[in-house]
């Protein structure tokens, strides 16, 4: 019963004197996925999705997420125990700050909220104490922690040896007059050790931290059960292997030395424990974000190999789906299976890199649907079918949308305009040549133009980062109205993905992966940049109405279903 | 002799044990237009350029602007006294850093600097120090500060009283807790009391700082020669008119006192002066920035008979020039005075809101291009002229450019194609619809992607704010790449004008303003804002290849050359 674990949490709130306490969504990795062993917030409340923070006072609770999930969080959470608020209308902050007093102490886990994270709550007016957490005292038959064996991520996938990063990563930090940083984001850690796991249902990462000194060696905070004696000869001797619960100690040499850390992605018990130990913190930007997000020659072949395999699966299976849709015997769950069975057809396939998104009429107008036995629908002839899906490959990682119409009937001309302008704006973005400099959010309005004419809109971002065999959202660049104005620069890949979005009828997304290279057709002085799409899948032609694009969008469409056609043959 | 200037500062340095004095260009107003009285950059440099600053060392000195004065600098600054630097390329901050040893004391002047300013040159590792200003000591034959008339701004023009005005704005200022605003920028009295003057040559302001209270009182800050009965009558009771030089007293009222004051636009010397006086400061954007970009319908009606009267002028302008300028005895500064002609024969006529930019040939590519006697040049058949320029009216302000061909012959292909997709980008922001919330920097690269797909591109905004017979030069929001991120709101004026510069041979700039206001045209639930389009003056048909424009924007053309003739008639 999740009453009788927010009376235990209630219970230890008492007894330690405290007004409340804050659990959110994340590990200690503060990361969008967490194993089993580490959904605290599922145990709390019922809710699963990916972001989410539950507050629990004396007297009352609250669970927050995002508009993503606003449905799930009200199907799986108890009205009864939960106010239920999106975490963008209401601040969490906000909405504790407003119901206890000024000054009301609040526990929390300091391996769970960045020093960020928690100053916004302290800002509020509450005073934030650090605690050991009551869930890890409360919970029963708690799953193991995953402990799958970490991978080496070969040369020839990676095109970087471990070695060269280290030593070039090293050198940043000495160039910033700092001795050392700690990186707490197992995807730094995943990159610049060329390691991968199995801790994670999607994203190839062995859970793990490391301290990267300025000469280059490594401590790698990691269960050692996970480094086999091949891996333990891929780390090399410049990497010690340190578990985990001896990081501390380890840490303990730090003493006067400058540690980079980065506040917003770290955990505050790190600026905690350099603190203790008399470490100075340098706060700065993880200096493996924007490295990792330069995919080398190596990886960006590799990018296309990956894409032209999953662009056969994803054909085979659109093949498939145009043979079946009209009959009306699919249903969101099975065609999901189908796709995974397409896909696994590949030897080198490993993993999806999420899980799908597969929304038949008005599920596809729910923008982080995820089909579930209890929601699952059939899928219906003549209507949307909105298939957002990926795969992981040692060579890269893959994330696509399609939308389709089941048939057998043409589409309703109100559909056909829709997806046609949704297409327009994925068009118009995947074809942009642009100055060096230019950043996510000044080309973000090229995407929406098309549905803005009309008084549509999109309400997510446009693009994120996709990692190397690694994560499948990924910084520290992306293509949205307000994010981060990273500069877009050569080797990093993409997504685009405006879309339209019908509440209670129908959903339109259409995704391609990006890479951008340099443009090289001009003799002017100024450098460009452009696209080289990596995504090779048809579009439903039955969504299309041509006229309503602009002749060098034809031109851009007509080149692309001639690439299609010499890929799939 | 402006060596002898800067002998004049280093002896005073000497006596005053200082390594260095700053003089920049502003006064203590901070704004882009000086008087001559206060011309002190000028004097000690010779620089009359409208951005720059000057450092005086001991054995050195360097006077900086930016990149649209390199040629000006260059010839009005001595290189046997000065290095003549880009204050973007080469920051005064850094270059002085690296001439001075750390903890240099470097003189200033806390009138001419804001507090942001100072801190720049604080974080680089001098030590500044506040002092008089020598040059007002050394200055000989010194023009008399400017005492012209205020002027009321009456209610048919300025649509909303200066009493409403005042408790809108001291509403909002209670409403942050605080108990006045420090108003140090002429344009925001000017606008708050519905004030207007004749101070500097373009813009018509009544130079003057003033206090508003919480209960909606005033002291204004000003010479009370410029104030007359009727003036004294339109402040009314709530407005007490204070010299400027019995500022210091008039503030001594502020003890224990919560005052506003926006360190970015202030000088360092009010901080001071509150902190004196025993006042708290609370730093925060001036309150009448945002109020005074909406227009309300009044200055919009204004504004629109401003652009139709203006429009006019122009349009006769463009038909003599056309007619003139293929015999080729036109020069530049003939050009300009012939258009001030056409503008001064509408009554309502008072001032060019600039000095206007009349360039042809080579001089087009010169961004912020000065015709002077010593610089002007002849028109010649077949080249291309650009003329930027604008008129303040008592209903509003205007700034327009259009770019012609001079002929006899045809253009070049070459003109013709860059034109056309100056035009093009023009169009595409004329034409968007967008969402509120929506962004200038959001916005930008529709002015810039037809430009893009050819490896061309423009170093300037693409638009900047518009006052109402105020700055032509107004904020918060502008349109630009890495501009502040100010959404867009019914009622703000905007200008529109991309470019291309093909250095030493010719430029191409096109520029209407444009009206923000809400689009009316959709049902669909999120709230839409789009442009109208204030400047009606017709475009030059050689210039125009209408097969680069896509049909929406051709259809646009022929729209705005309808209005353009209905209007001209």
């Amino acid at each position: 019963m999740r009453s009788d674990h927010v009376k235990e949490i209630r219970h230890w709130l008492h007894e330690r004197g405290l007004a409340g306490f804050i659990q959110p969504r994340n590990d200690e990795f503060l990361g969008e996925y967490v194993p089993e062993s580490e959904a605290r917030l599922a145990w709390l409340t019922g809710f699963t999705g990916s972001a989410g923070l539950a507050i629990v006072l004396a007297d009352q609770a609250a669970v927050f997420s995002d508009g993503r999930y606003t449905i799930q969080l009200a199907e799986q959470t108890d009205p009864a125990i939960w106010q239920r608020l999106h975490m963008i209308e209401t601040k969490p902050e906000a909405w504790l700050a407003a119901q206890v007093p000024q000054g009301a102490r609040i526990g929390y886990d300091p391996w769970l909220m960045s020093a960020n994270a928690v100053a916004a709550f302290s800002d509020a007016g509450v005073v934030m104490v650090p605690s050991d957490n009551p869930i890890d005292a409360f919970w029963q038959n708690r799953p193991a922690p995953p402990l799958a064996k970490a991978q080496p991520h070969p040369i020839q996938y990676a095109g970087e040896s471990a070695a060269e990063k280290r030593t070039r990563i090293a050198a940043t930090i000495a160039a910033g007059g700092a001795d050392a940083a700690l990186l707490t984001d197992p995807h730094a850690v995943a990159w610049l050790l060329n390691l991968r796991g199995g801790d994670l249902p999607h994203t190839p990462l062995a859970l793990a931290t490391a301290l990267l000194r300025r000469d280059g060696s490594v401590l790698l905070f990691i269960e050692p059960e996970k480094i086999d004696a091949e891996v333990a000869a891929h780390l090399g001797a410049a990497v010690a292997v340190v578990p985990r619960n001896a990081m501390a100690q380890a840490l303990g040499t730090l003493r006067g030395k400058r540690v980079v850390l980065d506040p917003a992605t770290a955990p505050i018990r790190y600026t905690q424990m350099l603190g203790d130990m008399g470490a100075i913190t340098v706060s700065g930007d993880d200096p493996c974000v924007l490295p990792r997000a330069l995919k080398n020659p190596v990886e960006q072949d590799g990018a296309r190999a990956a894409h032209r395999r999953d662009a056969l699966a994803m054909t085979r299976f659109i093949a498939w789906f145009t043979r079946e849709a009209p009959r009306g015997d699919l249903d969101e769950l099975s065609a999901a299976a189908k796709l995974r069975e397409f896909r696994a057809q590949a030897p080198e396939f490993r993993a999806e890199s999420f899980s799908p998104i597969s929304g038949a009429g008005e599920h596809g107008a729910v923008i982080h649907y995820s089909a579930t036995p209890a929601s699952n629908r059939p899928i219906k002839p003549n209507e949307l079918y909105l298939i957002d899906s990926g795969g992981q490959y040692p060579d890269g990682t893959t994330d696509i949308t399609r939308t389709l119409w089941t048939g057998p009937d043409a589409p309703p001309a109100e559909i056909i305009e829709r997806y046609t302008r949704v297409l327009a704006g994925h068009i118009a973005l995947a074809r942009a040549i642009f100055p060096e400099g230019t950043t996510g959010p000044q080309l973000d309005a090229l995407a929406r133009a098309r549905l803005w004419e009309v008084g549509l809109d999109f309400d997510h971002g446009t693009g994120h980062g996709v990692g190397s065999f690694l994560s499948v959202h990924e910084g520290p660049a992306g293509i949205s109205r307000a994010g981060k104005p990273v500069p877009l620069q050569p080797g990093m890949i993409l997504s685009d993905e405006p879309g339209f979005y019908q509440e209670g009828a129908y959903g339109i997304r259409i995704e391609n992966l990006l890479l951008v290279r340099r443009c090289d057709k001009f003799s002017t002085p100024r450098r460009f940049l452009n696209f080289e799409t990596l995504t090779l899948v048809p579009y439903d032609d039955r969504l299309i109405d041509v006229s309503l694009l602009d002749r060098p969008s034809q031109a851009w469409l007509a080149d692309y279903q001639a690439q299609v056609r010499a890929l799939i043959g």
